[in-house]
Formats: C-alpha cells, structure tokens, sequence
C-alpha cells in the first residue's frame, strides 16, 4: 500500500473524525498507486493517521475507511462493516424491515447507500475506491441481508466526477421494479427504476410520525410537495378528517393516489399544482386547514443559491402560516445543507412577522435513526424541521 | 388602562412575538398607573400591539398577555389560558398526569409557572403582575386542574426584583409535600418543599425515553448528576445490566435509592462524590461502561460566565468520552441557555479531539412538549441533549 503524506499546515479534520482529505491538503505520496487503491495515510511527522482509498481524479482524493490501525482492509471489514450498520438500525428502530441501511461516510463506507425497501435492496455506488469493491460489497450484501434481489440506481452525475458511467438495473436477481413498504404503519408503493433517488425519502420517518398529536377527527391537513402522499398518508393514519395533497408532478399526485386507495384512504382532494401557486392562491381565496404542512424539495444546492432559495422559502412559509386556523399548526421543513438552521428559523420568524403570527415551537427534528451524522462532518446535517403552534396578533 | 407608547427607534420584538418591553423601548406613559396594573402598549404611531401588565420597577416594564384586541383581561381571561395550556399537555403527552402544567410566556401566561405532580400542583409566581391576580390563577387552578391541593413555591430570588417577598408552603387545601409521581413509567418521589425548583425537572421527558434502544440485558450505564436519579432509573426501566449513579449531593442520592427501590431495580451502585473528580479517577482506574450519561446542572448563568463553563463542560465530557466502551454510547446535555447549540457542539467536538474519538450522532433534542417556545423569545432554548457512538482512533 502507498502512502500518502499530508501538509504539516492543515486544519487537522482527519483527527476531528472527518473522512475527507482533500487534494490540498496533499504533501506528498509515496508509492505507486491506481486510482482506487487503499492507501496509508501519515500526519507530516511520520505518524499513521488512517486507512481509505484514493482517487487522484477527485477533489477528494482520500476517503478514510478506518482510524484503526488494527483493521486490515479487505473483504471481511467491508462485510464487518455491512452487518453493523443493518445492526445499528434493528437497535434503534425495532421491526424495521425499510430504512436506510447503509448511509456512505456515517456509516463508515463512504461513497456506498443502500436502501432497503422490504426484501430489495437499492444501491448507489458513488465513488471509483468502492466500484472497485463491488463484489465485497455485493457478498457482503447478502450475507447480512439475504435479499430477493439488489438493484443498482448509479444514475447520478457525482460518478462521473469519479470517472465512472451512469448505469441502473438489477445487480443481483431480478423482481419487480415496484416495491411495498410499510413505515409509522402507512403502506407505500416505491418504484425503484424510477422513483427519486432510489425511490423513496426515509429521512423524515420520526418528523412524520411526530404529525399524530396534532391530529384529531375534526382535522383537515393542506400537504404541499407531498411528493408519494408520505406527511398526509402519516395524517390520513392518525384519523385526520379530510387532507388536500399538492404537487407539480403528475406522475407523483398518480402515485400518492395509488398509496392512498393501498391504504384504503379516501378522504383526499388531489391537486396537481405548483405549490407556491396554490397557496397564494388558497389565501387569495380565504381557505384555512388545522394543519398545513410544506416539504420542499432542496431549493439551495449550493451556498451561492441561498439568498434566492431563502426568498423562496419565505414565500410558501409566509402564505403556508397565513392558512393556518388560528391555534393550529405549522408544520415546515427544508432539506437544503446550506440554508442553516439559524437562517432557517430566521425565515420562519420572518414569515411569521409578515403573516402577523405569533408561533410557539412544540417540535424540532432533524432526521432520523437511519441517518446518522458524523460529529465532525457538518454536510450531513441537512434537514431541518419544525412543527409550531399558530397564533393571530394584530 | 393606562397607554404605553414606544418609542420610533426600537427593535419591532413584539411584533415578531416576543412578550417582554424593556424600559428603554418606552416613549411614555399616558394615564396614571399603579405597578402591576394592566395596561395597552401602541407603537409611536398611535398603532395598537398588544396588552399586558406594567411594573416600573422591574427592567421588564410590561409583560404581554395578549396581541388581540378583542381580548378583555379579566378573570375569564386568565381561566381560559390556563385551560388552553392544559389542553395543550393532553393533546402532545396523552394520557398525562404530571408535567409543567404552565410555562410563563410560553403559555402566555408570563411569570406564572405551573408543575402538576399528580393531583398536586406546585406553582411559581414571579412577577407583581401576576400576584396581583392570585386570586384569579387559583380559581382557574381549581376549575381547570381540579388539584387535592396547590402548593406556592415562591421562594425564587427573582421575586426580589419586582419588589415581592420569598415565601413557600400550601396555597389550598394541606397534603403530603412527597408525592409519588410517573414518567416513562418509572415512578419518583418528588419532594415539593425542599426539591430543587419545584420539585422535579420533566423538559427531559422525551430524552429520557431516547436511552431505551441504547440499553440491552448487557449494558452498563454511567449517570453522573444523576441528582435522583432519572436518567439511570430509565436505563433500568428498558433493562440495564447495571447502573452507576454519581452525585454530589448526599440528600439527591438517598432520594435516588428511594425512587430505585420504589421501582423494584437493585443494579445499581450509587456514589456520593464530586462527577469532576470520580470521571478522573474512572479514566485513570481504566473503567469502562456502555453508556455513559452527563446531565449537569447550569454552569453558566450568564454570558460572562461561558467560557469558564465551557472548560468544565470540556473537562467531563472528555473524560466521559474515555470512559465509553469501543462501540457505545455517550449521552451529553447542557441547560445553559448561554452555551448555545454551536458552541455545545464544538465543546464536545473538542472533548472527542483530546479523548481520540469519532463521533456519531444518532439523536439531538430539545425540551418535550411541556417545555414548549416561543420562536421569538430565544431565552426559552436553553436545553441541549444529544446521543453520540463512541469509537476510538489513532
């Protein structure tokens, strides 16, 4: 194994528990290497930091695998690895049968997702050192989680940054492309080929689940970007009286029906429409809902885009509040990394202000079990959510 | 009603919800006042905000209780808003019997503060404001609560600021001053006169409850703090091999023997000793638990102080951090509403560093929902409760 020898000037995010080390941050490599390779990595001073692989493409050009010295890289730690993570699931969510079963960096396999939606797995290999590692990973795979079959979803644009081609199909067996599962005891049909990502959002699981104080036989739920139905399917279980779902897509408003009729749920009004048009819309025309609920899609993919996605954001929350009967509630998200928490709820007050609402906080979430996040890897700390207590003032 | 007229020049903080005008917002005062009285608060345009009541001796000139106009302050007034805090509890926490019952301005009730135990409810009064409407709060106690007996404890130096005398003991009826009370199904035994604030502390309700898929028939627990014993006492509810309990306090740890014994758990080793000196001493005696839990009480009190108090939340969470097994879990909180989230974040960031320790995130909270805040009032966020896994480097 080469090895790879960082600048004595360096913000020491390795020993922080950061699994990047940028190019930068490079002094020297000693060794030959192909791109992929594991490597060592030393401190200036000669001291062994950790183990990962490199890929001199990338911008990353190591992703740490261990900080052990002890553990030797090959296909027993990958399965190792494998089987802790499925472990650290069953511990914290009993039951679970769909989830985020392998989450990349906070998972200790950078580069590596998999979602597992009943007896199918779903995979997306995002990196040139894991590529190189399929076949560990796919016995891994089954070893710990004997699935019917795998599918791979590669078709994300962060491999060819990797020098690696887009692909989807099933990796391992072949079975329908549309899956049912079962979350907070809501049944959805995820389509796997097609579906977002790899077919469905786990992340907001315990922020869905949080909806069921709020709702009551008398209560009516206005969902924007309901995207598959997920928040007012979560509603819809808990006894809400009747929910209106929203979204652009027609081929999303289909599949939330579909979940709906699964559910045997029929106390719905679908509309497929830009959201933020249906709400300045709806307060135009004076309709108010106990509970309305916005889940955006990321509107800041980046920290350029954060003033613009902020004014978007105040938009739909401005207009959302505005709908709320008073003492109802707010139920408000954004998955954007770069719109921070603060800034987040600075757009909130800000909304707030200008709809003349006074909000009392009762929940903040970010998300769930199956989505940890390293301490000292800020990325991951992307979902903000928050449920509060609408009030009028003059 | 006297008027209060603010001044042109002023942060428009009422207007974004937060209940409190400082001296120096006000313009003048129209009308004669006696401290105490109710009064309406219009900005420098004549432009009505809100009602509240007035005390000129107190920073806090005027408390609001309300931003509608068609409110009128009377005793109907003050029984519907505690009726509406205790609705609140029963909808967020079914099935409820103790928790804060009334959390001053986040009930919008300012200066009162309400903690039910069972059939007793333990109440602060903190301002002249609201003890001029004792008689008022009683009635409303009486007809919302329906309470064996109510208790005062105003013995809080913050009485002293406006101009009001400490005092404790029954308010209505007598009953005993221990009640037994139930939370996440363990019971205590709350000491109303003598327990620190009123007795109990309930805003870790829902953390409390986040320990159990940490703990299997294996695990041992590390509660330092444990005051009497809450955290710990969890731990042995969802079925902890053994637990060690750690306070200073002689008096905490015999109320936390009497509440293990209460509930039937004999696993636990309690120790009268500083938390500081018997962390050190573990980390030099090589001792090792599963799970080690750090809930200490405030160490700063004000913002001068956090620097300070970041050392001492440095110094037992790093020692805490090396006590964790390879693969557990460490439980670390802070209620100085002064160490915000960021800075308890990179407090405890900084503990890994020195400890050798990546960390991962698997749950960050808040207060529960009898805890709830106003979004403008930043005071009220003071609790910052997180689980992290624990694994060694280099």
């Amino acid at each position: 194994m080469a090895n790879v020898i960082l600048k004595r000037q360096r913000k020491k995010r390795l020993e922080q528990g950061h699994p990047w080390i940028f190019q930068s941050e490079v002094d020297r490599i000693e060794g030959d290497i192909t791109p992929g390779d594991f490597v060592d990595v030393y401190n200036h001073q000669g001291y062994w930091l950790a183990k990962g692989y490199i890929n001199p493409a990338s911008q990353i050009i190591v992703r740490v695998l261990t900080q052990n010295p002890d553990d030797e890289l090959n296909e027993r730690f990958f399965v190792e690895r494998i089987r802790q993570a499925w472990a650290y699931r069953e511990r914290m969510i009993p039951g679970v049968r769909s989830c985020r079963a392998i989450y990349g960096e906070a998972d200790f396999l950078p580069g590596l997702i998999v979602d597992k939606y009943e007896e199918i797995l779903v995979v997306q290999i995002l990196t040139l050192g894991m590529e190189r590692r399929k076949d560990w990973i796919l016995r891994g795979l089954l070893e710990v989680f004997s699935p019917k079959a795998v599918y791979l979803r590669n078709d994300v644009s962060v491999r060819e940054l990797e020098g690696l081609k887009q692909e989807k199909g099933f990796w391992y067996q072949q079975a329908e492309t549309e899956v049912v599962i079962e979350e907070n005891g809501v049944q959805y049909i995820v389509d796997i080929e097609n579906g977002q990502k790899t077919g469905f959002f786990f992340d907001q699981r315990q922020n869905r689940a949080a909806l069921r104080p709020l709702i009551g036989p008398e209560t009516t739920v206005l969902d924007c970007f309901t995207h598959t139905g997920s928040f007012m399917l979560n509603a819809c279980l808990y006894g809400a009286k009747h929910a209106t779902a929203v979204d652009i897509s027609e081929h999303a408003i289909e599949t939330a029906k579909r979940n709906a009729a699964l559910n045997g749920f029929t106390n719905i009004d679908f509309v497929v429409a830009n959201a933020f048009d249906y709400l300045r819309e709806s307060v135009r025309a004076g309709r108010q809902w106990d509970v309305v609920i916005i889940d955006p899609p990321a509107f800041a993919k980046s920290a350029y885009a954060v003033p613009k996605a902020l004014r978007g954001y105040k938009d739909i929350n401005l207009n959302g509040l505005k709908l709320v009967k008073d003492g109802g509630f707010f139920v408000t998200s954004s998955c954007s990394y770069h719109v921070r928490p603060h800034l987040f709820q600075e757009m909130v007050a800000a909304a707030a202000f200008d709809a003349k609402k006074v909000l009392r906080q009762v929940y903040w979430g970010g998300a769930g079990y199956d989505h940890p996040k390293l301490l000292a890897a800020e990325e991951g700390d992307y979902l903000k959510f928050a449920i509060y207590e609408v009030r009028s003032r003059r």
